[in-house]
């Protein structure tokens, strides 16, 4: 039995959210689940269709990128996961056990718009205390050079250096989850599952947000003083939503 | 057995509705079931998600907020519905036994854009004769001394003052609903079904007028002899709508 | 046996499309069934669930509108379907065997923004050949003396005299839907299964127009000559849609 | 056994992937597939539900237009089908084995709005590196003449000599898709079911579009250098995505 059993199944459990939550068509959309000690994830082989996909299909990569188990192509995304794992896993520390990548419709819609989503209610506060983020488009030259491990330095970037006209430097550890302008979003948790419950979290503020301007396209966006007080009812020391434990 | 069984059941029964009328994600909502002559309520527990929510978890919570039965934690939300049963229930005499507090998506979409949901059409009409009230927004003050209680607070001065700039006082009696600006609806009911019959129907309401908006930005609203027909012809002595006895 | 069975029967069953299609919450919506030669149709009684709906529950209603068989109250808005079957069928001669009102969410979006429905597409020009017309608020006069069989009436007035500033007089075998202002829809066919029918219809137009006015605020009608191609590529004597028979 | 078996089975597969999919409501929408050793293609029965549909029941249509096997009459679009695989699979080397004509919803809504659906995102560029072409209305005289093989007509004409104001000649190897102004979509793909699953790209597409213009109404469209990138990711020699073979 493989020594990446379980983070395999970590993985495909977490992949087939995906479309129970309805955050993707077909096959589009990844989770991969990192193992911080092996220094190796698992994610969703490349086109595959959620109801033939089996635990022992997803491919596991190390971070180097090497395939290190897995007879089928991993996700074409693979890149981008890897280095926010490299970048805020192991470099800065930040306890993250899953990305999800997908293309909601909601979330990629502000992302298509090129526009971070504003924090209007306490929904959005229960889970990042900031607007999220929508980094820029990617420049000509980091296409070419290579795409899918340029969209992950563009988001660490984004998270190291802030993103003009719109924010300051961010901790991966905090704000979970990016908009990539005109693509769609990337999302972390602690683990496989709660990436995926992220995602799905960001979907519906998405959605919610496009509905608050309609009724009343001037909306203010929430005084910090709510935001922290919710944020805070659910996240770090003092939480007190739940049964006890790390939420 | 537990002298609380039924209205543990009552209330289990009337979460459970929660989901199954697509009223939230995840764990995010609540129904709690009052019991005036006992002078408790049994509420959902925090956290918990809906498949695996039984009634036996289901939390009795007494007048002063003590936990009266039950192992798990309140949902964060219950000292809200203790001052609103104190308040409303109790000291005002409303027939309320259930008290519904979701993030439905329209109705949330219109707390946030802080406006009340303009009374377009008999849909609403049949359920409440004024627009959806909108409290404003919690003070930093009354954030940061009690949360909760400040929000059940809040509400009840909405409805003994009314509220500055859109309604004046109102009864609680009918008016089963109200939004929380920034947050979301709170909505009550002479049952906890009927508590969460009027979040379906406060989310619909919701949707549609929206969507009215979109039809025609300057929709007037509905002539205040067809509202008072269409409410008098579901509610009070001369109700004409259903099988005989109280709507 | 009963001499309605079948009205009866034909009546649950298109009363049963209604949650199946999704054109009303709870109890919300009613159809019924027509008998021209003898006199009576079959009508949901008045706010019963549809899991618990029974055909043998159907009450049957004659044309002086007194109840002929069942021991429910028929639905509230019995009077208006009286008034439709009592002046379009039997004394304009259109084949009405079926009439259905629902709240359904985007159709009653346009009544309670008192817009008609723009004919945009071919969607809409298979099933009418005008925009989907829209009766005014009923006067307060006619609010207080009989509601329901008023809004009877304002349909009737709306057909045989047109709605100014909308449209001139319309033949109620063609035109088989009309919203009613600030309330909602009201549509017939030839069966109570095709009155249903062209309820999902209208409701998908509804959406589909709303949507339209998004993509393009200028969009313009569908020129005449399609419209009139689709229409009759369905309808009349030369329609060659389907297999054979009237459509 | 009918020579046509295989063809009629993989009609009616992609036919039942429209309900399937939200695509179509009652019996609109069909696919046909399309055998250019024979010369024939299948295509679903006008009228037909969904549900009651049979491999059985599709309709064998020669490149003249007769109809060499079935009972039923064949979807009355089926010259628009015809006119699309000779000119394009036929005339043109087009390898396409599928065509699909629905009404779905967004994709509907933006013909009806007579725009062409703009290229804000990778979802899109994933499938097409244009905009959708929407072709105008037919004219007068077509739709008199022959409506629905003019339509075919409409549709090659556009990508021959592209549409005025909006673009120039296309290839209908590369661009899968097009709208027909005032009507809806128009798609095809390598084998039916590639047509069905690119009809659903399309309905996405629309859809994310639309929100995108409520996020922003002065979005911009995707740099033409991330359209190419996501498009040869997925096709071409080069491309990479999925497990090898042509996507």
């Amino acid at each position: 039995m493989s020594v990446y059993a379980s983070l395999k199944e970590e993985a495909w459990a977490a992949n087939m959210e995906i479309p129970a939550r309805g955050l993707a068509l077909y096959t589009w959309g990844n989770v991969s689940a990192f193992d911080p000690a092996k220094g190796v994830f698992a994610i969703k082989p490349s086109g595959v269709p959620y109801p033939e996909l089996k635990a022992e299909d997803m491919v596991v990569v190390d971070m180097e990128g090497k395939v290190v188990e897995g007879k089928l192509n991993p996700s074409s995304d693979t890149p981008t996961h890897r280095v926010l794992y490299r970048e805020f896993s192991v470099a800065d520390g930040a306890k993250i056990g899953g990305i999800i990548h997908t293309h909601s419709t909601h979330a990629t819609a502000w992302a298509q718009a090129c526009r971070p989503i504003p924090l209007f209610g306490t929904t959005h506060a229960d889970h990042i205390q900031t607007p999220v983020p929508c980094a820029p488009y990617l420049s000509k030259e980091a296409v070419e050079r290579d795409y899918e491990t340029e969209t992950g330095n563009l988001i660490v970037k984004a998270f190291r250096e802030g993103i003009p006209g719109q924010c300051g430097p961010m901790n991966p550890k905090e704000v979970t989850m990016v908009l990539v302008g005109g693509h769609g979003p990337f999302v972390w948790g602690e683990t496989a599952v709660k990436a995926v419950y992220n995602g799905a979290v960001l979907e519906e503020t998405a959605r919610m947000a496009l509905l608050t301007l309609q009724a009343n396209p001037a909306a203010a966006p929430l005084p910090a003083y709510i935001v922290d007080k919710h944020y805070l009812r659910k996240h770090g020391p003092n939480a007190y939503y739940g049964q006890g434990g790390a939420h």
